[in-house]
């Protein structure tokens, strides 16, 4: 026996099958795409209503630089029958952003999680829309190989248990027809889809209100010094202005609150406009550029740039108020948990029960993170030079020592001798010493 | 009933019994004292004589700044018995500096351990002598409020199960007579010892190869910014050299072997040598400060300042190697066990059997990590601008997908399901995003 | 010069000093004793008494075997100027007992709190008692090699910052005064104090409505076999009844709300009348028996034997509907930190910020473990039989696959070639395998 | 255009493409199979022939009762080119079994893991075997649901990073071809394969000299409770002899080494012969059931029964051992990561660098674990009724309290009040208890 089927609808028919396995008919299925307005999703749209869909495309504003308005216009010229622009820079920075930095949360010792962040919100507006547009068909452009497409896609599998995924980089037809940027080209030339006249650059990046990351391309060389002409939001240490910029940052139960510039006679309270400013003023003093090699959830190991002017700075900045008001082992017990907490982040589970009780345990922490950190920014350095708190549990602020009882320093002699008890034992019995 | 006692022998009668509740006769003991040179530790010297212990001085040569000839004759003049100076260097920074920068142990985020990793060492070498001398009687000048107490006193106890600690700043009629810097002055000139003219400082300090830290005095108001004129190990950022210096540090096992200094053409391979001289070149770039209110183990909050210029750019070196050599959850592994095992560092525990664990651990994290690491200093800055391994887990440098067995884009889809499977049983049974 | 003091106010004019280094006069000073009726803390409270102090008996009912209106007579008897007796069984079980219960809480693999969950209740109320009264003076009778006495200790500190702790056996006088039992019958004789005419154990222990703790006297020897008669609550295996009894426990948030003693016709919801039954029930069939060696926070190590009958039936019978529950990666991370729950209790932290911290992500946890286990409880045999929820992530109950959205075996294919990617890369480059 | 491929050689392609995307013919290729001789294996040795493979069995001997010989005839009259059958108890006892005893191993608090530590040593044989026949494919009857395939997948993947895994249970021609036992009997006759005339049980089991494990079938319902006559290596309590066994282990560094049976005056070193007769004693005295509901890697919960009579005598008397021997640090930091531990032997992570590390924890910690347990084994029961060491940290046995140098109850007073001293601060500040 033989069978016969139409070569095109295979792939697609295997992917979908492979996501739930009972979808045989798309025909006029209604599907939201994750729409960019660049080369990548509009082939995407463009190859999703030629396979039947009926296609809702959505652009999420992070505080990426760009034309929403034109994005929204070439998205509805290849024939998108809806285009959602949705502001979400409020509710990343106050949700997600600060979620991040109020537990430390840096992935590997560095990279302080600034596309992480974004994806689970981009998903959670998508799931919004599909529950909105009666769908369950969601799409995203991200590829096969990364940590986008698992971020994307376990959220909408846990915010719409029910969804259908098409993810046209994991797609053997889609993977086939595009095996580079040429041919995306040439597709669009010969869909009328405009394409940028501007040279594609030798790596790829993602942009958001707190961070751009560049990666692949000639960065795939771990030996590779990045141009400085690559850094869009971070002038370099050398390039930064000879004298410091002096700040103050107030932080309530871990989050930052107010922002003083000294220097300049500013001062922000909003989260948005004091977030944004950081990253004017940090960035223009060389601060939060970062470079490694970082490790994948799917398994392979891939070198990452980054920048995060603000993200550094309140990083910095809470990590110092967090000494002056943290009781010791909180901070113990916390730091222990941070690995794991942004390894949560980054590998796509921001929508999980145990990234609930982790952010838990990071949030009552913070209980009495509460002070002013007083620095100075200067070509890439982020200085602290002072810092107090109405709720310090730094013994000269409580008021003296007599609050506390007294400290009488023969107490150390017993306090060390019990210590010692064990480890006595041990060295005896161990002969290790003697 | 009435008892009559020598005012003058309590104290130390009552401190030796809270040590070992069994000393009755201390004439004609020998003890072994930590002695610095400095005024503290001259006042102990001579009270220690004049109890009637036979008194032998013990200079540790860490790299301080510090003239021991002068120091040896101080002593000998004040009636040591005998003065043992030993020169610890190099044991400090091949078993103690490079055990610590290996395994990424900073404490509360923040300090790099300069004074912590010093402190068994002192007191193993004192330790030994001691045992030399023939006698269990060891004595050292740190304060009752300190870290440094612990350290030490763990470290004899561990070390020497029967050792009797003579802590004079813990001993009640020590503490009664010298209640200040000035009543130490008085005593010396009152037993011809002789005082550096030298103004004292408005902190207190301890400096070795490491780094130097300062505390108390001015720096006990955690929003006081510490003078430049303070800082010795280090310029400001501000006044280091215009112009970067370009260094490739290799590392084997996670321990730096070579240091190549491109941009002054110079090499070294010997630790001591490599690490001295990284902290000429990273001084002299405004690299390493450090300023945190940190929690110390007795029970406090202290406000610390730290220089510690090669530590410093070993520290992100190392970070940055691994990341091309150290699997992903060996790291998430390790990561997890930082904060204790610095714990452990700073509250004295070194010789200890959880330490003895830990040290493993982290002995078998690096087995993999070596490899090179280019990066400038640049005022105050350490930049990362590339890295190489002949061991790497990068795929790209192994030689190049098919090492691995190819990738298969589609195998995600079935990754990233099985990881949905059980969220989606929990957000079907939370009824939370429907 | 020589000083003389009056001998017998030395060690107590110590042992004040050493707490609170400001006491000078005690002289009608309201002291608030944990007093238990027995020999020591009659001794104890004459003691106070005659040192000049107003003494205030309180007497803690927390389930245990005592004639309290005898006890309070006794105390009254002796010279106390008042006397509590105050009823926390149901306190204690709802909120000491339960809370350890339901975070599966136990020390060192095998012993379930039971005295370490009283103390800080104990303590509590002793300390309200001491608010009342006015006072900041507070007594037990605790010795000074265990962990009892931390627990009150700590407590009493925290709840009471400026509490003076009156110890007595941490003071030399009373060490002196009072060497062993004899001693302290002989001081009752002299003072009218009544003492059961009962022999003396051979061991000491302690009771409350959770377990009895054996330790000390016959029981220091760790290869010597407790004698049968010794038990109290339990009886043993051989001894217990050759019929199971069927039990069903309904947890709600992981706390047990219904039993039903299927074999006994019995039902019980009230918390304490619930935990009595199962002691009684549990104890016939021989369940709960526990004897290790332990460490103590004081730094030893010590011998303890306890019986746990109605709480050694409930962890099990709860870690069996936590695996019907709770979801995997909760469970992973609450279980990585049970063994510091479970030490911070033992060691005395139940009020402290990190204990705070902890209880929040053992309640978390607990948010969907809700369901029923039934069980037998059959010579020393606790067999669990089965168990139901109706929020249950086990799919066959949640409905069937198709609520999962169906599972296709060839997802395992791309899970784990993904889960291999990074083993693959390793033994590769290690050359381990090849 | 349209595709023609001979339908029935199109899922086995699709599932070697998935795998390794790259064997396009499959003729004249030598695979190994695991094979235990049962109905599914012996179906699937049958369609790899068919499917042109030359088929190498391989049984593995751990323990199970099966007649090897039979088994090997019955692969060789299906048309196995080769029959290896390997013994491999005394490797899984030593290497394996004692492993994960000496960790304390338990998965989610229950399971001793007796299914997950035989995988990766039958798959470790099997690579040799593979390896010897100059072969890289390897074949397994594991289904696509459960733990098994990712244990011996990511095994042979590590193993030998070449292997093309044929899991037939995740193939789809193979699944349509087969959809219950009925189809494969039928295939069976239709090939002339022999097939027990025994009635197929309602359940799966899995048996090995550690365990026998049962789930699936009527045991699915986690209420149902498993019928009496399941069990194969355990009496039930009830059944048991109504007087105890005594016996006494002998541990050295965590490692069984005597067993000493005195009711039945026997004694065992050989770690096979000691774990054999083990099995046999305390199987028959009813111990080793466990049942509970787990979480399998692949994402859904399960419910499981277990045998493991020998299995969990060790684990309660190692246990034990560890309470006279074990530092107290290092068991806290060693407990805090048996459940990683545990995981990774479940999930399939045997050959990982991760595994490897936490191995060398397990293994340093054992450094002191020596000594003998004495315990009794009634009716299910495993009670513990002494133990002793020569190298015990219990400070009775080092020697006496002199040993340590003493301990004066004083000492705690200054060791609970530094201990004290931060919780004052934070209850202060809180003015949480005030």
């Amino acid at each position: 026996m033989s069978i016969s089927i139409r070569a095109r609808s295979i792939p697609l028919y295997i992917n979908l099958l492979l996501n739930e396995a009972r979808v045989v008919c798309i025909s006029n299925k209604k599907v939201v795409l994750a729409y960019s307005g660049g080369l990548d999703t509009s082939v995407i749209l463009k190859w999703l209503i030629d396979k039947g869909f009926e296609a809702v495309a959505y652009i999420a504003d992070l505080g990426q630089q760009e034309d929403f308005k034109a994005a929204k216009e070439k998205a509805l010229k290849i024939g998108a029958s809806k285009v959602y622009v949705e502001d979400l820079k409020k509710e990343f920075i106050t949700n997600y952003v600060f979620t991040a930095l109020k537990a430390n949360a840096v992935y590997e010792g560095k990279y302080l999680l600034g596309t992480s962040l974004a994806r689970p919100l981009i998903a959670k507006k998508q799931v919004e829309i599909a529950k909105k547009e009666k769908t369950t068909f969601v799409s995203h452009g991200a590829t096969g190989k990364g940590n986008d497409q698992v971020r994307f896609e376990l959220a909408y599998l846990t915010l719409l248990p029910d969804a259908t995924i098409i993810a046209p980089w994991k797609d053997k037809e889609f993977l086939a027809a595009f095996k580079g940027r040429k041919d995306m080209i040439a597709f669009c030339g010969q869909n009328g889809i405009p394409v940028k006249a501007t040279q594609a650059k030798p790596y790829s990046s993602d942009a958001n209100l707190m961070h751009i990351s560049y990666e692949a391309g000639v960065l795939e060389d771990p030996s590779f010094e990045p141009k400085e002409e690559m850094f869009e939001m971070t002038a370099s240490p050398e390039q930064a202005p000879d004298k410091a910029t002096e700040l103050s940052i107030k932080f309530e139960k871990g989050i930052p609150v107010t922002l003083i510039d000294k220097t300049n006679k500013l001062s922000y309270t909003d989260p948005q406009k004091l977030f944004t400013y950081l990253n004017t003023i940090a960035g223009k003093n060389g601060i939060g550029r970062v470079d490694l090699v970082e490790n994948r959830f799917v398994g392979m190991k891939s070198r990452g740039v980054y920048e995060t002017p603000a993200g550094t700075v309140l990083m910095q900045a809470h990590l110092d108020i967090e000494g002056l008001t943290m009781d010791r082992e909180v901070k113990q017990i916390r730091d222990s948990l941070i690995p794991k907490f942004a390894s949560l982040i980054y590998n796509g589970f921001w929508y999980s029960p145990e990234f609930e009780l982790l952010k838990l345990v990071m949030d009552k922490a913070q209980e009495n993170v509460t002070g002013t950190v007083n620095l100075k920014l200067y070509k890439g350095n982020v200085i602290i030079t002072g810092r107090s708190s109405p709720v310090s549990l730094y013994h000269e602020k409580v008021a003296s020592m007599d609050v506390l009882g007294g400290y009488d320093q023969t107490d150390a002699v017993g306090f060390i001798k019990l210590n010692a008890l064990r480890l006595k034992s041990w060295a005896k019995q161990k002969g290790k010493f003697s």
